[in-house]
């Protein structure tokens, strides 16, 4: 299947002036499950499905606010279209337009827009991962020290006994945490109650970048199920480089 | 005393481009406390030191970097380059150009540019706290819930157990956590480890935004004793809205 790149990543970046047209200047909702939703999600959802229906017909989608067409086919878009809402509408940095391609219902590509620092990222399936167009790797191996950082969901305050020696950030993206990780900036990032519009576009880029994900009982999450239903990850993943994540699910407990 | 605050904001913004010159562009070397230091702190701080030591040649400076000059003055600019170096060097977009006036030793205005979000915070003595121009406000009475949110320091997931019932986010620059405070959008911020420069022009505009700070014993910092020998805060300072501040300082506590 060819996918044509440069034009995911023209979408991603028109995706992400739209949303920015309403950042500082937007009132969110709240959904039913009490997290936010701007008239910038509904419409940066409305014209990516609109071009990806239009340029690749037979695929299906699946996206944060609406989108459920086609679940059954073998290629299946799961995008989020404002990754990291609650930040857009605090006024914070860290989100994006997340656009991201399952086969069989695995990551297989993806594009993830920051429009605050103009950062793209993105996954040529067994080609590489790339930041702005440079290639990146995950974090090699290396103890860490106290400028080494993790980044973890936003109620690990309540959730989680953490003894990283390093840096604990929140920052409020799921993609980018992932992307951090991939460009071998962050050691490793904790994702919690993730569906897997979150995931398709971050994980492919991580996978391309080297590095690899579990979850913190030791299982792989179902990401085929997650893409039928739209369902949550059943528990907590890490992501990392090969060298770190056995030593970070070492560090990182859920609370009873 | 007269300060030409719009002068003021162009010095910041000035910083602000050189230090965007050096962002994902340089290599971090660290200091004898194992915290970064770039070429574009160095740089940053040697021309706010110029212009001010020109415009200002009867008021003391201390700088994160290196000024210490005439600390006995009525008026002292107390200026961080970069705030935020750590993320800075990780390629993350908290990290700003902070200058602060104090007067006897006490924040009396103070600006803060962030060149990735194009934000500019500023304040006037009793004349009020702008965020690129809008007058801003802490957050007014009400209750917290899972989308109220407080930042901390990266390291609290060894020092402090939090019992916040919203979100604990991690962003990585002390003046940035005051000025989310003082536009209403955290609710609260808890700062460690900080020197009268991290300090001097976000408490500046917290306090004309109506903030109010407070040691997490009880006790006010002695800020014009940290004025006099760039000595770091005592205890942690927990910052907030008056009708916040009492109530977070119930649910942040310090680990034996």
């Amino acid at each position: 299947m060819e996918i044509d790149l440069s034009e995911l990543r023209i979408w991603a970046r028109e995706g992400g002036a739209i949303a920015r047209s309403y950042f500082r200047n937007t009132i969110g909702r709240r959904k039913a499950d009490r997290s936010w939703v701007t008239e910038g999600d509904i419409e940066v959802e409305r014209m990516l499905v609109q071009r990806i229906a239009d340029r690749y017909p037979d695929h299906g989608i699946i996206g944060e606010e609406k989108a459920r067409h086609a679940l059954n086919k073998e290629y299946v878009w799961a995008i989020d279209p404002i990754d990291g809402t609650a930040c857009f509408v605090a006024g914070l940095p860290s989100w994006g337009v997340s656009i991201g391609l399952l086969r069989h219902g695995l990551p297989y590509l993806g594009v993830f827009y920051m429009p605050i620092a103009d950062e793209m990222y993105w996954s040529v399936p067994s080609g590489g991962a790339f930041f702005n167009d440079t290639p990146i790797h995950v974090a090699g191996p290396g103890e860490w020290d106290n400028e080494s950082w993790i980044s973890v969901p936003s109620n690990s305050h309540r959730r989680y006994t953490i003894n990283f020696s390093g840096k604990v950030r929140s920052l409020g993206s799921t993609v980018a945490d992932l992307c951090f990780v991939a460009r071998g900036s962050a050691t490793g990032t904790l994702l919690t109650r993730c569906a897997i519009w979150d995931l398709a576009a971050g994980l492919s880029i991580l996978r391309e970048a080297g590095g690899i994900y579990i979850g913190l009982s030791g299982q792989m999450p179902d990401l085929p199920a997650m893409a039928q239903d739209g369902s949550l990850l059943p528990e907590p993943v890490l992501a990392a480089g090969p060298e770190h994540l056995d030593r970070l699910r070492a560090v990182i407990h859920p609370r009873d």
